[in-house]
């Protein structure tokens, strides 16, 4: 399948570019039956929307959604849901050099390779971030499925920002990270973070971080080893989000140094049902969910573009030279990409869902 | 698509169980007149294979490779091949019990639930390390039709066990790591590496660790974002191995400390060919191959099969219980993963490579 | 896959209703550096749209294109290409009842069942003649594709309508088929089926017909068997058409009355190419082309919305019933159903050239 | 997705060749819990083996089938179901010229041109009717399957041979079909044709026919429209069966010539379920089944191996050529051609009752 299509039963097919006339989604696959507008959408669209604070780029877009198929009398029917943004702050004059001379760190160069020079390189394009608001289009119809059938809760948080850790906190503290600008359950972790942001921008400079997402309520036996793990293809879709390095679940990077022993959850009963005492597994045994949370974690590069001199290769002239990226940037990208973790994280797990037939293909008859 | 195929131009299908007449393969979409023999596949099962050293299971089996389909004349034919190991040395003595009290850290539970008890349980069954047999099976036609084609390398090695680290060792002495049992470029390393496993399972335990896989040669442009990037495909396919808790690209965890401008790897010119200066990205840019080498890391945990006592569920009776895993395993399985590690890459990097063009239907026209 | 995504390397995702705000598709997997515009897709839009003459249907629609992702500065990128068609003439004051009772020989009881009543019943809704119009965005592209990159062209006209039959005709008089209303090569049987038609409707009924196909110029070697045939692609492609009911290659069913000696087509040289020196087979042996043109053809069934009386049953009230059809239907969908064949036919040969590596990822590189 | 592989949810691999070691095929999605043994298998296999009747090629071939994974205590695992067929009666020394002289009607050009001449041309290879073997075995599967959850039955019949056609006969008839070596539901049909088939063989020549195929009980709802509706996925798989030239559903190529009043199914009611009172759509509308019996029919050409002389062209001289065509071959493929056209509906049938969720993942739960 070609590259812009995600999913094998719910579908999300992603178009649209930074600064073409929008970025828009089909959703394929949805059940008919499921109570629908463009609210559901709009509030997944305002957590991801540039201007929310004082750490985003400038770029002033209200991010409004249209729907326009796949909807009647407020329910989905089933057939697909077409959705668009339409751009409206398109400032493209700092492009026009990126093209032939590629921003280190960015996709400049590889989409010149791969697409032979004729990819749009105004705002990155295809291959910017704002492609991804089509990523929460489709999740905000997952969690919306998730939530109504299985009572799926799916959480994202940040974790960590220019090597400020966040203390690992509760549930509940989770739920409240939208509350600060760097979307991090703790309090004093976010207010450090936010500095640590401040001062890299002051520096033309930008910072990365890590963000962890847990799915509760996840039944038991979803995935389709040996190929299809749930691992596997939520990892997949985390990499999808640009400035991903690393995907992790459980005890991810840290089990290297772990023993079997230590490391084995032990499995008990709680009130009838079977749990595990610990969770390094991260919800996930031989590639199928067990019942338990599903934790994982990504790591996110610091931004690419930076104001700082750097080099680079001119594309025409074959030679090395300097340039200085200009343009309206986040110098940290990790706030703005937890609910894109989100929004990719439902989407599998629901097509898994779907696949052990936990969602019906009919919420309920109507008659 | 079901679980037990992998890829889109070039697929592999995986068959067979621990404890069952055989674990084999079909290989689709090979292209036409490649030279192969089952020596091709032999020397990948070999890296695999029990018994190597006194570090793995004590049980023993040649793992013979035998062609059923496919070939003509010593040359593939465009049709599927199909490949199998019959297995000889199977003791299902010590199973009886496990599949009512899944062994913690083990797909015995998840299995269950998801297959409805009916799975196959002797020895893991399907889910049996012994399965990734079948990788190696496509591992080894794709390495070699990038090898003929590309001239593309694919090096795996170990660079951490129960805590003890690598250093950092060049390309040469990486493609030494088979030499030492527990396949590390780093000799020192790889003393303490094998003192570490023996101590471990002196206590009736294991230890878990990474390895990191190179891919020399790969040329830019392979990829297809937003969806279907490089990273995805490798980390999708480096889920279906067994205990992997991680998958990392170029600088991978370590980039959420860094700073834009320490991360950025610019560009430069050296004998006319563009090339970064540094490899942070992992030889990834926007999903796509930028032609530095692909770099990547997993992390394995430490296998689950451990003889210390363990609580577990009886799912009949549904109490809990004590238990002691028997049966016949590794200390740590890190070595035997390696090559495993770069049969998932190869055969990802070769898919792409067919979706490029870069590799052709028939290698050579026969007349 | 879902329903609505076809193809594999060409793929076409269509979306829209025919009384909801648009129809549209998205295209992905379109080769960079193709030039394009509106025109190119109007031309083929203009071929089906309604009200072209005195047979059709009298809804006023001018189907006119946009193109809303995609391209840049007049070429393809290689990203997602979405277009849409506004809906305009929308009248739906007709469709109240067909909801609840279903009219005979249409998808109005199916739609309830599969999609549980949620379905947008409106003039059919998604399963209306009108979501062609993206069948039709992604043929024009693939079309304008082939012949640009192989010169093959892609050739249907009217065979047969309401059992007048057409004298077979030359390529050139195929060519100009579109000179007359029914879009047949026959001139003098153009008239008797327009007669047909018209006589059809005065008795408030309808008729159906057969459309040939032609592909010239496509490649030898094209198809994948033994699943992936030439004719199962074409086929499946045809039945997505509404009204088809046989697809046949080459002899067809007259294929069963033939014996092995007049139906093999002997091969010989014609200037140094093999041709053979008849072509019972349609182009196509064992499921893998051989460099004659390809001929298919399909019987599509007559119009089921009809103003007769018919008998359904209330689903509602679940008692039987008699209903008459109102709407502004074609008596005789034939004519413009031609377009839409070639556009499924067109998408078809060209993903399986893109298979066989005979389309660039790249037209020609821009610098 | 490539050639071998067939379905999404119920997948069968088939791989082997006509004179190689063995003909097999992989089964993947397979659900749980069905009691399973070679039996089931064998009795599809028996009605397609040579050697059946005076009718059918000399070759002796037992076609005993060998599970090699899946089960486990005789049910299924939902594991990848392996299966072999090993080959005995090869002679190949008939097929030395067939390579570079390719036979009329024959895959043997095309082939030549696709695998660049690398293909086996023993006995036609990978594209030899021996291949459905491997069809068969997933028929098997899929037909037990819908017969034990939806009481789904298939029967495909023999309806014309030679010019001979049957007349319409009762499903009881229909049902005794394989007592006559034609498989022809109507006796004093099957009398001419096989005394047409015969007589065929004397002339050195071959003759071609027609199979229809009726599914029963078939549930209300199933089909993906627009692109994967029922139709198109069985015309699709049926394609894929050597030698079919036609497909058509209900009314098929008659439907040209029909008004829409004799057409259109009128809807009623029996017994409080809504039937169709005539059954022109062959069970399907707007590409999902309505209830009513699902009815397609086939095509089959002449078989093209006949001992004539006729003309082809040397691949190597490039020359044209007169040859006589040896080995083993049946005069009449279409009795042998029934079971399979069963085994491709059953697949197709029980792929889009998966994706109904009307099969369970586990077909019992086992404690």
């Amino acid at each position: 399948m070609t590259g812009n299509i995600f999913g094998e039963r719910f579908v999300l097919v992603s178009f649209g570019e930074s600064h073409g006339r929008c970025v828009g989604a089909v959703i394929d696959g949805c059940p008919a039956g499921l109570m629908l507008s463009e609210k559901d959408i709009q509030r997944e669209l305002d957590r991801r929307k540039p201007g929310q604070s004082g750490i985003t780029t400038t770029r002033s877009e209200a991010d409004e959604v249209e729907i326009l198929s796949g909807l009647f009398e407020g329910y989905t029917t089933g057939a697909p849901i077409c959705m668009v943004v339409w751009n409206k702050d398109v400032d493209s004059t700092k492009y026009e050099t990126v093209k032939y001379e590629p921003r280190p760190g960015h996709a400049d160069y590889t989409a010149f390779v791969r697409y032979g020079g004729f990819n749009d390189p105004r705002g990155g394009g295809r291959l910017s971030g704002r492609t991804t608001i089509s990523y929460l289009m489709g999740g905000a119809v997952a969690k919306k499925l998730l939530r109504e059938t299985l009572n799926v809760e799916i959480l994202a948080h940040t974790t960590e920002i220019g090597g400020v850790k966040a203390e690992k906190r509760s549930l509940d503290e989770i739920r409240q990270a939208d509350n600060n600008p760097v979307r991090c359950a703790d309090p004093e972790a976010a207010k450090q973070m936010i500095a640590r942001i401040n001062e890299a921008q002051k520096q033309k400079d930008s910072v990365g971080g890590a963000v962890q997402c847990i799915a509760l309520n996840v039944p038991a036996g979803l995935g389709d080893p040996v190929f299809n793990t749930l691992e596997g293809d939520i990892s997949k879709a985390l990499y999808s989000i640009p400035a991903v390095k690393s995907v992790e679940f459980g005890s991810g990077v840290d089990s290297a140094r772990m023993t079997g022993s230590q490391h084995n959850d032990h499995f008990a009963l709680r009130e009838g049902k079977i749990i595990t005492l610990s969770n390094y597994a991260g919800g996930i045994l031989g590639g199928i969910s067990n019942g338990m949370p599903i934790t994982c974690r990504v790591t996110i590069k610091p931004t690419p573009s930076i104001r700082k001199k750097q080099q680079t290769v001119n594309l025409l002239s074959m030679k090395e030279t300097i340039i200085e990226v200009e343009g309206r940037h986040d110098p940290c990208i990790v706030p703005r990409a937890v609910p894109v973790v989100e929004a990719m994280v439902a989407m599998v797990i629901l097509d898994h869902a779907i696949s052990a037939h936990l969602i019906p293909r009919v919420l309920e008859k109507k008659m």
